[in-house]
């Protein structure tokens, strides 16, 4: 594909945080030129971007694609309760098809709210339709399944051995790790501290390192987490992982609200990634992460929607807005600007995956992965004379996105979805939460 | 006009909280029936919504029609900094072309996310000019000019006489008070204690009671504003408006943050009505209102948007989520859970404005004051087993607005606006902003 976006306002986000208008030349995956009015002889598509904003897509760095379709059915909980009650029990009622559909429902709302790369975190079984959904959305996408070889209350179904976790995780890697020239990567998703035994996260560690791959989980969301581990362990949550190996530049963090000074700086130093989900947090009641402390310190840090069931969107419109708001009451008007909120949401997700060379900005050379926004709205205007990044941050929502192009794939255009069929997704969303509920006698 | 809305989701908001498939009969202004299939012989106009939510009309009970055009103006700023530095001087510089304007995009952004009903607070002059844009665009509001008769760093334009205060604001009150059949009324708009004489706000006492309007004001909103209170009255900010009489039904106070427990009494045992705007009160980092509490105390309390450039959205979509999600850090998941905030948004704003008979449910004799939201969408899905004031509260947003009425009228039809000519107001807009900022000198 061949393709020229003309006239646009282009928030590049590169190192100088240039914004221009001018057009932007895309040949296959590869951003080829940027600049005003771009010769390009016989382009395949042009699109007319006058008067439109062109951002690079957001980076969500912590996802479940597999609970989409629990959307609704977690309300006002705290995260012990909601994932024993509930979350638990329907992954456990969880097939091959729900799995799929699940996916499907969350990347078509990611994709029309502008998201470009996900790091997902599947249940235990059947990831395998995941990545088949992944695989057919075109969305760029860290994933893999679940790891959970202990815990208290799992469902007999979340159950799994040591040796089966490992195996079935390294089966998928090996299957999907790289798979559409790099659009595809597997990540290592041990739940979180509680549900794993030290030999499964020392066994994590070993591999993520021999295959390079990235390790996704969960810290510091809850106190009652924090108790488990403290009493199991020894330790605090990230005290340990650290202990374990785990705490290095490969590892991405959910959450990391109630860290102590040593979890910080084990953090800072050896350069582990935090994904800040703010509506989660709240939504859960779990609390509110310092992340006026970590960007001052220069941690790693991104925003991720977590997922559907205790948001309730995977809009990162949402999370940008929340992410800026919630820190001014105790940290003052100025701290979270829009532009710190608007790097966490694009390169800053970029870094924490290590592809701050590929993605999170519109630099010639990356891949073409960015969403087309018509801010020529009632709530976005007046234009003149306003930064345009406190317009994309405080104004504008996920309706505002016109186009979404992932590694050169028109993937939405002017709203509509190029490789996801919305009417049956979202019927087949109702048939499969419906068998779910009733397998798991919730209804 | 005639009107059968056909096969919809309705929830009603009535007092057993019923919600219903059916049909929805309007005549004129009323609601003249509610059921399945209802027989209507020869309606002027059918909509058909099957697979549609029929919801009340949101109420908003605090917001700044003349500020809507210094949207992106006001970031990153202290509540006294943001007045002094940036909105003062705009509204200074407002003339009535621009003031026009500025309520046209907001009422054009208010209609479009599904709020029918308005408690607007204009500047000190020209606010004939925004009840022309009120008038002209169908919405519901109460409406009146400033008053501010004292106060430091004022500029010149905004400084008044407290006869003139009061003689303009009677001469707009005989004018648009009940205008078109009740649709406007007049609220005294006095701007917050530290703005006003005690002669100024004794005469808007004097004066609400003799003409039975409402008052609507700003009060402890932040700390810096309760010592000036504290030190030019030697009263707190509730307790000074009650020994001047005004705290009572017909007054409306904005934000209420930082309330003492005989503050709190006063409001209860009064009756005064509390507009809450988490929003605001978050970006201008001046903390967050003890709603919980003032639930259990059932104080009156409803939710508004504030200004566009301290949100920066005039969307109830974003103030009930909001509402929802900030106080569970503090008071567990359960807290101000998605039923609670919807009442605030529909009934217990009609119920501030003293309209609890007219407005805020869908009832039998009821204006027509109501939205239809299309929530068939990937980031509102499943619908199957969940909630309908979940999916409305948590998952949502403003686009999910097809077709807006207010007073039984059509304003807003499948997202195309009847009353306002968006690309004109679009292009005003600017032209306004540019205009008022040159004219303060800012730009």
């Amino acid at each position: 594909m061949n393709l020229l976006i003309k006239n646009a306002e282009i928030v590049t986000m590169n190192k100088e945080g240039e914004i221009m208008i001018g057009d932007l030349h895309i040949v296959d995956d590869i951003i080829m030129n940027i600049g005003p009015n771009l010769e390009v002889s016989q382009p395949d598509k042009i699109i007319d971007a006058k008067g439109k904003t062109v951002i690079p897509g957001f980076v969500q760095t912590h996802i479940h694609l597999c609970q989409t379709i629990f959307r609704g059915q977690g309300d006002d909980l705290e995260l012990m309760d909601w994932l024993k009650k509930r979350i638990w029990p329907l992954e456990a009622a969880h097939d091959e098809e729900s799995i799929y559909y699940s996916a499907m429902l969350g990347i078509g709302e990611l994709i029309q709210s502008g998201t470009t790369t996900i790091v997902d975190m599947e249940t235990v079984h059947h990831t395998e339709y995941a990545f088949k959904a992944i695989a057919e959305s075109g969305i760029r996408a860290l994933s893999g399944k679940v790891m959970m070889d202990k815990g208290d209350e799992v469902p007999v179904p979340l159950q799994e051995k040591t040796e089966n976790s490992i195996r079935e995780s390294v089966d998928l890697l090996e299957k999907w790790h790289n798979y559409d020239n790099g659009r595809i990567k597997y990540a290592f998703s041990p739940r979180f501290v509680v549900s794993c035994t030290e030999k499964l996260l020392r066994e994590v560690q070993f591999l993520s390192e021999h295959y390079h791959v990235m390790v996704h989980t969960h810290a510091s969301e809850n106190l009652g987490e924090i108790d488990i581990v403290q009493k199991e362990t020894g330790m605090r949550n990230i005290v340990y992982l650290d202990h374990l190996g785990l705490a290095n530049p490969r590892l991405i963090l959910a959450h990391c609200i109630w860290l102590d000074d040593e979890e910080k700086k084990i953090i800072r130093e050896r350069g582990v990634h935090v994904s800040h989900c703010p509506g989660s947090n709240l939504k859960l009641a779990s609390g509110i992460a310092e992340t006026p402390y970590m960007i001052s310190e220069q941690v790693s840090l991104s925003l991720g929607a977590d997922g559907a069931p205790c948001n309730n969107n995977l809009d990162m419109f949402n999370e940008m807005r929340l992410a800026a708001l919630i820190q001014k009451p105790a940290h003052g008007p100025t701290a979270m600007d829009a532009h710190t909120v608007f790097k966490m949401a694009t390169i800053g997700g970029a870094k924490a995956v290590g592809m701050e060379n590929e993605i999170g900005s519109i630099e010639v050379g990356k891949k073409a992965d960015l969403a087309i926004l018509n801010l020529n709205h009632f709530h976005t205007y007046p234009s003149y004379g306003v930064d345009p990044i406190s317009r994309i941050v405080y104004s504008a929502t996920r309706a505002d996105v016109e186009t979404t192009i992932i590694n050169g794939e028109i993937v939405m255009e002017n709203g509509l979805l190029k490789t996801i069929n919305k009417s049956i997704v979202l019927h087949e969303a109702n048939n499969c939460i419906k068998r779910l509920l009733q397998r798991a006698k919730m209804k």
